[in-house]
């Protein structure tokens, strides 16, 4: 069978090649009226090459590829990924571009999908998350027939190529210093991986912070799952149970460890914020349902995700790479942080 | 400049043209050693366009796309997709697939998703979730030249498409028989959207058990969204504290709702599960994290979307359409739960 081309669908649809390549790639320019007819001659006709063709072509996938380097079973647990993704879908809808998701079990699984689609063009151009140090995702970012890509992590992270950053030890500095003046004089980090670029930016300003303003500093790692949460937690509290000298304050890194801890605080008996204050990173709808609602360092990660894809779709479209910061996580006070009862 | 084939790399390399392609298309049958120089070569040269190649053939575009149609901020709250995404995922890499993943506002974004799909063959089959009441989806997956699919839904709602399901229905038996059992006379059922077909078989099979062993219900409706979850829960309970003839067990149908259950249960001064037992679903380490820990119907929802995977794989191989039924999720009863205050 001779193949479908779009002067096919334009005869039998009684419409312009124009308007039927306005229909077939969802932008504007054409009725909604058009639209449907050419779709459904386009399906009747079984024309199917669009996206090939336009490979073809040297033109467009019109596809954007994000890869979540994490073991699947500690997706899920946090609000951010989900979060962030449908900020990124947001513009991406209203280009009528697609995103391709890979969850990858490891680096070196990334790592094979990134020279996949460099290799075969699969995507337009690339968000890079969760830079680490060193980075060997970034190599396959950089050089001529590199893809287009965004690094959502601290310009320091982005090997020179395009980055959306949140100042993280700006908002790290501003809830220690909370804390301190609180009357908090020991204090624990519940902190990330020690793989990730952001969980050296900060511990490294809490460290700092703490250490100018003369507060004693815990440190527990997580690799986020709300089980490392509870482990952190009991190890933290159960020990000092709000005994002079302990711990009085902890600042979670995620939200699900946050929510662990106000687990164990409870089966500790101690009261939240009287015996213990905590405070969660991001902060999300289930910091605001728990009791007490938790203070947490706040940021619209929606809106960071679509802004991320806008400075993809500038870099995509020729722009040099340039560095960006987005609104600095805000502290929001809620009922999960007082000053420490021997305090004062 | 001449298209690049994979003889040009075949004959930089020294290997055979199998070889470059199985090492392009991330196969075994090649030595990692080979990959990386077939890889390299294949990038020195510009080699680019396999999966257009592919597709204007008539062979795959070796991606499957699936739209979730939820509004962008009610997404990230609860571990079920991203648990389920990760599922889908393990068995497309093995594969060496990708997914191509939308969230769609609305039904009609959803749609207009579909017929592009269709249209432009951008993906080789889909995964539909959430199935409606009448779902309009369905006219779009049926047809010559529809794209495969597979309906993550009882067969009652799949329009006769292949559907992995679970037995939603005999999940809330056990639920309401367990409750009964343990005395609770009055309780309450903090639902899901009324849109969705698994809803109404949900709130049938809880109505109908409750009816049976001479339970009252009292049904409370949420967008499953934390916020609604305090909503609910703050209605049902804050009227009654505990009170006799009130409710003294609610089962909600996330873990968000149930989280925020929780910390209502908190607010209000009333123990669980001493004046009030708590259920939730679908389980989750958030639940198990709580205090006190969560009784909860549980599925290893990862384990749910690598099953819908495979039969996807063997829809689009030509295996006729089927109904399939994945583990019935089983109440695990935890500390959440107990015979009410005021019962025996």
């Amino acid at each position: 069978m001779a193949r479908i081309t779009i002067a096919d669908i334009a005869r039998r649809a009684g419409v312009s090649t124009a308007a039927v390549s306005y229909a077939l790639n969802g932008r504007p320019g054409v009725s909604d009226t058009t639209r449907e007819l050419v779709l459904q001659i386009a399906a009747e006709l079984g024309w199917a090459p669009s996206s090939a063709a336009r490979s073809l072509s040297g033109a467009y996938t019109e596809t954007v590829g994000l890869v979540l380097a994490r073991a699947p079973e500690t997706l899920g647990f946090e609000s951010f990924y989900m979060q962030f993704v449908a900020g990124i879908e947001s513009e991406l809808a209203a280009r009528d571009y697609g995103l391709l998701l890979q969850v990858a079990p490891d680096v070196d699984a990334e790592l094979r999908t990134y020279r996949k689609w460099r290799a075969a063009r699969r995507v337009d151009g690339i968000v890079m998350v969760d830079p680490r140090v060193p980075d060997p995702r970034l190599d396959l970012l950089v050089g001529e027939d590199a893809l287009p890509a965004v690094v959502v992590g601290d310009p320091s992270l982005s090997g020179g190529l395009t980055s959306v950053y949140t100042d993280d030890a700006a908002a790290v500095r501003s809830c220690v210093a909370y804390l301190a003046e609180l009357g908090h004089r020991a204090v624990a980090h519940v902190t990330g991986p020690a793989e990730f670029g952001h969980t050296h930016i900060r511990d490294d300003a809490f460290a700092r912070e703490a250490a100018a303003r003369g507060l004693t500093v815990e440190v527990r790692r997580t690799d986020y799952t709300p089980e490392a949460g509870v482990t952190a937690t009991r190890d933290l509290l159960a020990r000092d149970r709000g005994a002079p000298g302990g711990v009085t304050a902890v600042v979670y890194d995620s939200d699900a460890t946050a929510f662990a801890g106000l687990g164990v605080a409870a089966e500790l008996g101690l009261r939240v914020p009287d015996d213990v204050s905590l405070v969660a990173w991001d902060d999300s709808p289930l910091c605001r349902a728990a009791f007490p609602q938790l203070t947490a360092l706040s940021h619209d990660v929606a809106k960071y995700g679509a802004h991320v894809a806008r400075r993809l779709f500038e870099r995509m479209a020729g722009e040099p790479a340039a560095s960006y910061r987005d609104q600095t996580p805000e502290l929001r006070i809620r009922a999960s942080t007082a000053p420490p009862a021997l305090a004062g």
